[in-house]
C-alpha cells in the first residue's frame, strides 16, 4: 500500500481548501491502511528462516557436521551478521563454518562485530561472502585488513569504539543473525558463559528482540548449569563445537620484560599524577608501561603512603600484573570487560574484589564495564604508537588498520558526567580556571619517545591522514583527540596539557617531553623552559625522584613465576609464559 | 593480618640495603598472608543475611504480610540500596514496606537509584531510615526533596545522568540490596518484566554478581512465563504485591493542548534543522514542542518530501504522538528506554518497528537505549526551564531539585564517537571549520521565550547557582552545558551556536532569539543583524515559512481520540486522557 497516502491526502486537501479552518481529517482508510500494511515482515522472514532449517530436519540442537547446512538455511544474502569476536573469546568454529559456506548462496554479508581477530573473519571477504565491515578492533589482522581495503574487497562502514558499536546494535546496525560462543548449554537451552561473558548478552539482546536468529557454539552440554547467563528463549540453535572456543591471553605481560626506563616512567606517573590528583577510580590500557605502574603499587606507591588513597576501584580485565597490588590490599573492587586466560581460579578466590556469580566464576560484561570506564572512572591511562603536536594519537599506522577498541570511549572527557570527585574537580579547575562549571577526566598518554626500531612516537603528521585516503574514510582514524588528552608522560617528563592556554603552548609542551625525536629537537627552548617554570612540564628532578632509584628492584614481581607466588599458586599462566 | 606487610618489608629492606642489586624478595608469607586474609567477606555477609531470613522461616517465595520482617532480616544499617524507581515502573510496594521498617533496626541507608518519584522514597529520609542519596531524576518530588536537603535531612551524593549512575553501579556505587519490580515470576523463580524492562536487568546484574541481595515484587505468579527476562539464579526473594506495581504515563501528550506557536516552532525545526542536516537518527525529549514535531511529520514534513530522509531511527519511549508518523511509514526502527501506559497493544502489533520478544511484548532497556542515544543518535532535541547567555540550561530551579534523567547523556557531544554520518559531519564542519577532525552531535534546545506565569526562559544567571549553595554541591546543577548546545529554537527564530566564533557572538545569538525577555531586549541590535546576515540567526521568513500556515490544521492528530483512530484502535489511552 502507499504509506504516504495520509500525507498525500493532506496535501491535496490543503491545495483545494487553502487555509480553511476545517483542518485536515484523518483519512477514513487510516485504520484500513494499518490493517492492509504488513507490520511483522521481520518475524515472517524469521519464520521462513527457521522453517528452512526445520524442513532440512535440523532442530535446536545442531549436529556439528550439519552446521554449514544450518547457516546456509537460516542466513540470506545481504544479512547483517555479528560473529562474536571479543578481545578474548572467539566464536571460532562458527566463523570457520560460515567462511566455508557457498558464496553463491551467501554473499554481500555485512559484518557488524567488535573484533575481527581470526583469519576466518577475513576469509569471508576473500571468498566473496561478505563485503562490508563495521568493527572496533582488528589487532593481529590489521595488516591483512589494510591490504583487503586497498584491494577494494572490503568496504569499511566505520571503525567504532566498543560502546558506540553496541549503541548502534539497538538503532541502525541491528544484526539479522548473531553467531555467539558460550561455555555450556543445559537441557532447556539456557546458556552459561563462564568468566568470558564479555559482550554476548549485548549481542543476543539486540538480535533476539528484533526478530533475528541467534546461533551459539558451546563447549559442552550439561543437564544443569552453574548459573544462567542467557535465557533459553533468547537462543534459536546451539551446536557443540569440536574443540573449546579460542581464548586469547591478551592482557598478560611478563614482568621480566619491564625495563628500568619503564620503572622510571611509572614512578613519575604515580608521584606526579596518581598521587597529586588522588586517582581512586581508573582504567589501565594494556602494555608494559602500565604493567610497571601496577607492579609498583605495593612497593613505591606504598612507601609514598598511597595505599587506600589511589587505585581502589577499577574497570579492568584481570591483569596478572595487578595480583601483587590486590594481595597487598590496594584494590577494593574490579569490574571486568572480559576475563584473562589463567586468572580464572585466582578471580574465583577473590570474590570481594571481582564480580562473580553464585557459581564462583566471574561475570564480565564489556558493555557495562565500558560504561563504567566512560562515566565512573576519573582516569584513563594508555599508550599509543604515534602522537602529533596537537596531542592527537593513533595506533593506526600505514599498512595496518587495527581499530581502537575501548580507547576512544574511555580516553575521552564525557560531557554528560555530573557527579564530582576530587580528581575530576582538580583537573576541571586546571583546564577551565576558577569559573569551571564542570570537572575534567584525566586522559594520560604514556609513551617512550621512541618505539621499536627507533621509530619516533612524536610526529609532525600522523599516518592516520594518509590512511584516511587509503580507506576512503570521511575522517582520519584518530584514536584519542588531543583536546581530550590531559597529560603526556615520557622518560623526559610529564606535560600537563590542561594548563596550556593556547595551541602553541600545547605544541611546545609536547615537544618539551618528546626527547631526541625530530619533533622534540625542534622545540623552542625558551618556551619550554617557561612552561617548566609554570609547572606545565615537569622533569624527574622536579618531581623529587632520584633516577638511581628507578631499578627493577622496585617491581613487586619481576617474573611470571613471581606473580604465581603472589597469587598463592592460584594464577595459572599459559604455557607460553612459563619458562620454568 | 597486615596487608601492607610486603610493601613495609620492602621499605625496611630498602633502607637497610640501599641500592643493592639483589632486589626485593617476595616475603615468604606472601602465600600464607593470602591464605590468612578473608577474601569472601561480602559472600559471608550475604550468607548471614540469608540465614537470618531462613531462621525466621522465610523462603524464596515471601508472603505479602511478612515483607517487613524479610527486609529487617536481610538488610543492615549503612546498606547501599536501590529501590527500583524508573521513569515509569515503580517498585512501590517494596518502597512502602521499607519505609515502614523500624528506624532503630535500619538506618543510615544510602539510596542509589535513578528515580525518586514516590512519597515513600522521601519518607525513608523523614523517618530516619536513609540519610544519603545518589540519583538521576526526582520529578514530582523535586520540591519536597529540596526542602529535606535544606533541612539537612538528606545528603545528596550527586545528581547523575542515568547511564552515569549505571556505570557507578559496577564501580563504586554497587548496591548491597536491590528492590525491584517484575510482571511475573514462574515456578523456578525466573522473572518476566513485560514491556517495562527498563533498568531492571542492569540493577540486578550489578547487585547479584557482587554478593548483593535481590528482592522482587511481582504482579503475578505463573507456572510458565511468556519469556524470561531475568534468570532465577539472579534473584533471592519474590513477593506477590497486593496490587500491580504503579506505572506512570509520563510520555503522553494530548495533541489538543498543542498551540499554534508550537506548530510554528515545529515547522522551523523541521525545515531549518531536520531537513538541512538530514537527521535520521535521533531522540526527542518529552514535551509539547517535540510532540508538535512528531505530529507534523506525516503532514508538513511529508509535503517537503522528507519521508525516508529524516526521523527513520529512534531512541525513544513509545510516544503516542508518534503513532501517525509510524502509520505513515516515516519510522523504520524504535528502541525504547521503557514503555508507555496504553501503548502495549499498539507496540506489540508493530514488531517491525519496536524491539519485542517472542511473546510479542516489548523488551525495553534503559541502559542500552541511553547508550544508543549517546553514541548512535545524530540529534537530541529537548526543552528546558532556564537558559543563560552562554547557553547553559537547567530544569533545576529554586526550591525544586528535579534532576536531569537522560538529558545530560544524550544532550552532550560524545568525544568517543568515531563513525560518521552526514548530519554529524555537517555539524562538525560548522563547528570546527574545514580542518575538523571529527563531527559534532546536534543538541537542540527548543523553548518559547516565556514559560508559564510569564517567567522568562532566558536569564542572566541560572537559579542553578543559588541552588548549588543550598545543596552544598561542588558545582551548579546544570542540565546541558552551553558548549554542547548546537541550536536554540524559539518562536523568534533559530540560533545556530555552531557558527559562533566567540563567547560574545554566542551571547548575542542567544539574545537574538530571546524575544521580549529582559535578556532579549538587551541585545546589541547591530550585532544581531550581522549574525542574521551570516545565517547564524534565522527568522521564520528567512526559512521561507509563512506564519499563516502555522495552524493546528497541520497536526496529523488534534486530539487523543485522533491518535486512537490512527492506531486502528490499538492505542488505549489512560482514562485521564479520555474526554469521550
Amino acid at each position: 500500500m502507499d504509506v504516504s497516502r495520509p500525507a498525500g491526502a493532506w496535501c491535496q486537501e490543503r491545495l483545494r481548501r487553502s487555509h480553511s479552518t476545517s483542518g485536515w481529517d484523518i483519512p477514513d482508510n487510516a485504520m484500513n491502511s494499518s490493517e492492509a500494511r504488513s507490520w511483522d515482515s521481520l518475524r515472517e522472514n524469521r519464520s521462513r528462516r527457521l522453517e528452512r532449517a526445520a524442513s532440512a530436519g535440523i532442530g535446536r540442537e545442531v549436529p556439528c557436521d550439519r552446521i554449514i547446512e544450518l547457516l546456509e538455511a537460516v542466513m540470506q544474502p545481504g544479512d547483517r551478521v555479528c560473529i562474536e569476536g571479543n578481545n578474548q573469546k572467539q566464536a571460532d568454529f562458527l566463523a570457520e563454518s560460515l567462511a566455508a559456506c557457498d558464496p553463491a548462496r551467501l554473499h554481500d554479508l555485512s559484518l557488524v562485530q567488535s573484533v575481527l581477530a581470526l583469519p576466518s573473519h577475513l576469509d569471508l571477504f576473500e571468498r566473496g561472502l561478505a563485503s562490508r565491515l563495521d568493527f572496533s578492533f582488528s589487532g593481529p589482522q590489521g595488516a591483512r585488513l589494510a591490504r583487503l581495503v586497498n584491494e577494494k574487497r572490503i568496504r569499511i562502514g566505520a571503525i567504532h569504539t566498543y560502546l558506540e558499536l553496541y549503541g548502534r546494535y539497538f538503532l541502525d546496525l541491528t544484526p539479522n543473525v548473531a553467531l555467539i560462543a558460550a561455555q555450556a548449554v543445559d537441557a532447556r537451552g539456557n546458556l552459561y558463559l563462564g568468566p568470558n561473558a564479555e559482550e554476548t548478552p549485548t549481542i543476543v539482546e539486540a538480535t533476539a528482540f528484533k526478530a533475528g536468529v541467534v546461533i551459539a557454539q558451546v563447549n559442552e552440554r550439561r543437564e544443569t548449569l552453574p548459573r544462567v547467563d542467557v535465557p533459553a528463549d533468547w537462543v534459536d540453535f546451539t551446536v557443540r563445537a569440536p574443540r573449546p572456543n579460542f581464548i586469547e591471553p591478551l592482557f598478560t605481560r611478563d614482568p621480566a620484560q619491564i625495563t628500568e626506563v619503564q620503572v622510571l616512567m611509572a614512578m613519575m606517573a604515580i608521584k606526579g599524577i596518581y598521587a597529586e590528583y588522588g586517582v581512586t577510580r581508573l582504567n589501565h590500557g594494556i602494555g608494559f608501561d602500565t604493567a610497571a605502574i601496577e607492579l609498583l603499587l605495593p612497593t613505591y606507591a606504598a612507601e609514598l603512603g598511597l595505599k587506600g588513597r589511589i587505585c581502589t576501584h577499577w574497570a579492568l580485565n584481570p591483569h596478572p600484573t595487578l595480583i601483587p597490588a590486590i594481595e597487598s590490599g590496594f584494590v577494593h573492587s574490579i569490574h571486568s570487560f572480559g576475563s584473562e586466560v589463567g586468572m580464572e581460579a585466582y578471580v574465583a578466590a577473590r570474590p570481594d574484589v571481582f564480580f562473580t556469580g553464585p557459581d564462583g566464576s566471574m561475570r564480565s560484561n564489556r558493555a557495562f564495564c565500558q560504561t563504567a570506564g566512560l562515566y565512573a572512572c576519573d582516569m584513563f591511562i594508555g599508550s599509543t604508537l604515534q602522537m602529533d603536536l596537537a596531542g592527537n594519537s593513533s595506533t593506526a599506522t600505514l599498512g595496518r588498520i587495527t581499530g581502537f577498541g575501548g580507547a576512544p570511549n574511555m580516553g575521552s572527557d564525557p560531557h554528560g558526567r555530573r557527579h564530582a570527585s576530587p580528581a575530576w574537580l582538580k583537573a576541571g579547575r586546571e583546564a577551565g580556571g576558577a569559573n569551571a562549571t564542570r570537572g575534567r577526566k584525566l586522559v594520560v598518554q604514556m609513551v617512550e619517545t621512541f618505539r621499536e626500531h627507533m621509530a619516533p612516537v612524536f610526529v609532525e603528521e600522523l599516518d592516520a591522514w594518509k590512511l584516511q585516503k587509503a580507506m576512503g574514510a570521511e575522517l582520519p582514524p584518530i584514536m584519542i583527540h588531543g583536546d581530550d588528552v590531559s597529560h603526556v608522560v615520557t622518560e623526559e617528563g610529564i606535560a600537563n596539557l590542561l594548563l596550556c592556554r593556547t595551541p602553541e603552548e600545547r605544541e611546545q609542551a609536547i615537544r618539551g617531553v618528546a626527547g631526541y625525536t625530530p619533533a622534540g629537537m625542534a622545540r623552542d627552548k625558551a618556551a619550554v623552559e617557561n612552561l617548566r617554570d609554570r609547572g606545565v612540564i615537569r622533569r624527574v628532578e622536579d618531581l623529587g625522584i632520584d633516577p638511581r632509584d628507578a631499578t627493577r628492584d622496585l617491581l613487586a614481581a619481576r617474573s611470571v613465576k613471581d606473580l604465581v607466588r603472589w597469587s598463592g599458586g592460584l594464577y595459572s599462566p599459559p604455557s607460553r609464559f612459563r619458562n620454568w
